[in-house]
């Protein structure tokens, strides 16, 4: 408890685990709040991360802050982000694993090309966390060029998707105390502004609007955008991308790949003269290799979503009703 | 814990519980992050608030989490605020107090003149996290006249302080629960952006450093602001400003009201010439009323604070070493 009294015990705690990692011109001054030059339309976003276990295959808490809310701005179109990391910690967490989720926080960070310039430190008694949770928020500059919106999808446009679904939820579900079945399945973590920078690059006026379908999965993810929009979403179930292990998986724990998260794919909704260039662009990048076009946005009833289905006749696919996978991010 | 799943009750918990309070131009959109038009230098802060219990004499974990960002722009002369709120609810949390602090948090933005543009909300299972944990993060621009850090203290500098000491860290105590006494005191915490702005309209130039005492109180602060900058400060307990029933419930808790948190209170330090200008500015102010010189910056070891006392000789004030309130903030 005494790293979190804001006296000696914090600044050794700040200075040994933190500092020394992610240490960077922005953050150095330890101000109260770092001053960056920005300028224009500054896209700004924040996202608590609450997950367990703590690690998991493909990831850990750190990596996947880092990458959420780099998601979340590239999702605007924003680039070269600056990230705030607020840590709470639990009273008894080990040095090791602190340290383990440090450490994966700057790698995430150099593979994004960005920096953690400001952050808070919060320790609470034993038993009132659960080991740790962190909040990530970050600015970053939208290009001119950039319009998207959850409520420019048009009849007519085309829904992409840039891999394959369901391998975040699946890992830490595959990790989790208690859980009888394990498999291969690894988190698809990442971070996408690399992906997005190359879309943009390719035709940004064509990009619509650009999600990152994480909690609730694809199909609440696209609910959100037929509802916004006020159109309605029809996909193709052979479209969907979805590797064998996962399917698997997912069958074995009655869940639907459509509503499992995913931590490193994003759904782009595209005019559809430009679809083709930018599932070519989106191929051609390590992250993009296996997208593909899963369904257009029509004229139909205000935001629903429907799946044509492998056996003929389409379903409904609706929002997320409750509960399906908790603390899954 | 379906309030947390991503689908149809976690967009009924944020449509119900907090936008039908806090919905503003910029957060209205919904998208992944919000877009902001922001130009110059632009100070981005976080802060993770844990304290218990929720609600105290003088303030909640809403207000406090408002409060403290705003103000941690506002130390970096930062204005127009606006902010991004992330909640962490526990299983079983009432709704009737989760309706408060959001009530609380709309009250304390509108006093301070900010809103919140960006959320996130996760919910963890019952007994993985006491009740609610907020972290807020914002931004806002500096303006070019304000150059403040808490590397640009010189000798000779002035040390104010806009109020008195230590009465958010006891408002808090005496309401925890368990704790055998109580007091009138009522917890300081306020958005000191107005204070600041009326200080940098007075004399931008003047002001070197700016900080709020927090965790740690103002031995923390003057004790980061003298290493930080390399000097000694020397202050004056005579010139202390403490409520007698505060200076009484310290006594009682065996505290040092210098090593107590404060959520409304700042310390500036400024040029020697323009510390009486500024110290009527800020008496001019409703939170500055009771503004005092507190000390100087000097010459001796760096690092250094010291404090000349009451009966004569100096003491020195070292940073808080251990534990001492956990969960003020």
């Amino acid at each position: 408890m005494g790293h979190g009294s804001g006296g000696a015990m914090s600044h050794e705690l700040v200075a040994q685990r933190l500092l020394r990692r992610l240490s960077n011109e922005a953050l150095e001054p330890l101000d109260d709040a770092a001053v960056l030059p920005l300028s224009g339309r500054v896209a700004f976003t924040t996202d608590s991360y609450v997950v367990s276990p703590l690690i998991f295959p493909g990831g850990d808490i750190g990596r996947l802050a880092v990458c959420g809310t780099v998601n979340d701005l590239a999702m605007m179109g924003a680039q070269a982000a600056s990230l705030s990391l607020a840590l709470i910690i639990e009273e008894g967490l080990p040095f090791t694993t602190l340290d383990q989720v440090v450490s994966s926080i700057q790698a995430a960070c150099k593979e994004a090309g960005v920096h953690i310039v400001t952050g808070d430190t919060k320790v609470v008694n034993r038993g009132k966390a659960d080991g740790l949770f962190i909040t990530t928020s970050g600015v970053g500059v939208v290009p001119d060029t950039v319009r998207v919106s959850g409520h420019n999808c048009r009849p007519g446009d085309r829904v992409l998707i840039s891999g394959t679904l369901a391998e975040h939820g699946v890992a830490v579900m595959s990790a989790r105390e208690g859980l009888s079945f394990s498999t291969t399945t690894r988190s698809d973590c990442a971070p996408l502004n690399g992906l997005v920078r190359a879309m943009v690059d390719e035709c940004a006026s064509a990009l619509r609007c650009m999600r990152d379908p994480t909690r609730g999965g694809v199909a609440s993810t696209l609910n959100e955008l037929a509802s916004q929009s006020g159109v309605s979403v029809t996909i193709d179930e052979d479209a969907l991308p979805v590797r064998p292990e996962v399917r698997s998986a997912c069958e074995m724990l009655g869940l639907d790949p459509l509503y499992v998260a995913n931590e490193g794919k994003l759904i782009a909704v595209v005019e559809p003269e430009a679809a083709d260039r930018l599932l070519t662009t989106m191929r051609s990048h390590p992250l993009g290799r296996e997208a593909a076009v899963i369904g257009e946005v029509a004229h139909g009833t205000p935001g629903r979503v429907t799946m044509r289905t492998h056996l003929g006749p389409s379903r409904l696919i609706a929002m997320l009703a409750g509960e399906l996978l908790p603390r899954i991010c």
